[in-house]
């Protein structure tokens, strides 16, 4: 059976490409003596998570609860969590969680170590908390060093938690995180509080990770995929895209014009620098201009070639994560042939 | 227990202000002698489905024949397909839906009536089809009431097709769609394929589907729950808005940032001309600058009241058609109260 068989749309996934891209990031961090830890928000896939930890990634990395609860059922057993855990119905889901499994979370405020401490009071098994330091994302993160060590202070002084260093996600170019690491791990070591990690992550600058000597891991997503917004970073080129979204043509009402079975709920709105919603490979010349919820209208105007009705075309999207959490299943593919397919575990685990 | 009660991101409903929307419609629908057949791509869900018949809808319409499958599986007798269904898997699961309820299909383009004419062949028990009509809109559809006429005798030259009559996506303030309709029926008449159906459809123009005197039903989605886009439109005020999404502040870094915990999954990338990715009922000076895929990142430097960690506060999407699509269940309120949670039947389907 080849992938031309499913109905669409689909998403296809290319896992020895995957696997090259995987491997590709595992030996240069290897080379760099950094550790990885991947994130999982990109595939949501228990035999992705683990296939990452077989190459030698040190854990993996959950932006939810829900997503390490189904990676944790699938028995990784090392998980950071890089997000504030905030409220009692999450904080007794983490505490299930931490009974398991190592677990790690994040904390930029002493709300959340408050939280954390009230739920957390056992200091034979203590809950590792990184502190989030904002180096210049603006996202979430204290604004300096000092408010790190402040924090750091704090989480030590839990007797049910256990400091166990920094995490960031940083801005565009790494610029001025390698800085800010420094400059609190030092106030970290004076204080007594030597930091056991420093985690920085991202996928554009995946392969600059060395550059921030402090780091101890990295912790990138959409490595394993790519896109074209990754391409546009220039993380690879579009022939290192692993997961594509299979459409037909459905109406081609002019010469100009035609349209995809695959519209804002199977590509979504996200943009990015290369024009449209995504990379068609079949018709590189032709722009999916707009996108109704189930409607991909595209611009065929400077296409090289004609379709067909019921011609099936494999589109890169713009941004691969909210696609992949679009879909309740994925097909792993070599070549044109089907291999398998697989339940998205942990799709739609907003919470 | 209260809607605060719940854990988030997550959905809420507020049941009669749904309620009343759906009231309103069907009230103005049977003022101005039109049908209504509202299209269930918003919520996705038996429940309003049934409820919009009981109020005099005369069926219900589904972007997708996943969407068709689950509806009809739930009771719902008679449903158009307001797409061109295209492929042999389809066609073959169209064929199953054919033969338990009344189940009506669109072509644009005599490649879908071969495929209809092959798989239906049935002249006792034929398949209903729609020409579909490109009145302005440039989606799909014919481009011309000739083309439309031409379709027309195909599908009546099918023994297992039965001409049925029109339909559109209209274009913003239905503007040249009632011509368009007219000189299509006029050409039909004289052809002897008098249309029973001219449909129309979108919410936007709801309440000036009247003025395409020649339709004779009107296909509104969005009208059920509202979002900021159609407050835009005109279509209400932020206070009819029945679907919001619950989000808790997890971070506050700064005095004019503070980050929720719906980023692009729960809230998705579609824009708006309001500023930012939904409007915060709680906040309304608010904006939500930039969505990460779990963090709406907001810009609190206009806001009035400081939020603290651990707030939850409630989102009015931009385009809240892709947001029910995100969230497995709905939790049904009234005022404060949480009445029932659904799952969302038809969530995901895509093919």
């Amino acid at each position: 059976m080849t992938f031309d068989d499913l109905d669409t749309p689909c998403i296809l996934v290319d896992a020895k490409r995957a696997d090259s891209n995987l491997t590709k990031a595992q030996t240069y961090a290897d080379k760099q003596g950094l550790k990885l830890r991947p994130h999982i928000k990109t595939h949501k896939l228990p035999l992705f998570a683990k296939r990452q930890l077989e190459l030698g990634a040190v854990g993996i990395t959950c932006q939810k609860l829900g997503e390490a609860e189904v990676m944790a059922g699938a028995g990784i057993p090392d998980i950071l969590i890089s997000y504030n855990i905030v409220g009692d119905a999450k904080l007794a889901r983490l505490k299930k969680l931490h009974d398991r499994l190592t677990v790690t979370v994040c904390a930029d405020h002493e709300a959340h170590i408050q939280g954390y401490a009230d739920a957390f009071t056992d200091a034979d098994h203590p809950l590792p908390v990184l502190v989030e330091c904002d180096t210049g994302s603006q996202r979430c993160g204290v604004q300096s060093p000092e408010d790190a060590l402040a924090l750091a202070q704090r989480v030590a002084a839990a007797p049910g938690l256990r400091f166990d260093g920094l995490i960031t996600y940083p801005p565009r170019g790494l610029v001025g995180v390698n800085d800010w690491f420094e400059r609190a791990k030092h106030m970290l070591c004076q204080a007594g509080l030597p930091p056991r990690t420093l985690s920085n992550g991202g996928s554009p600058d995946l392969y600059h990770a060395h550059t921030v000597t402090h780091a101890t891991e990295h912790r990138p997503g959409t490595y394993i995929y790519l896109d074209r917004m990754q391409v546009g970073y220039g993380l690879g080129t579009l022939s290192d895209c692993a997961l594509t979204v299979l459409a037909t043509v459905v109406s081609a009402p002019t010469a100009d014009r035609f349209i995809l079975d695959a519209g804002s709920k199977a590509l979504t709105s996200d943009l990015c620098d290369a024009p449209g919603f995504g990379h068609i490979i079949e018709h590189p010349d032709a722009v999916i201009a707009v996108l109704n919820e189930e409607h991909g209208i595209v611009d065929a105007s400077r296409c090289k070639s004609r379709v067909t009705i019921g011609d099936k075309i494999r589109i890169i999207p713009n941004h691969v994560c909210p696609v992949s959490n679009l879909f309740d299943s994925v097909h792993l593919i070599d070549g044109d042939a089907l291999v398998e397919t697989i339940i998205v575990a942990a799709r739609g685990q907003v919470t």
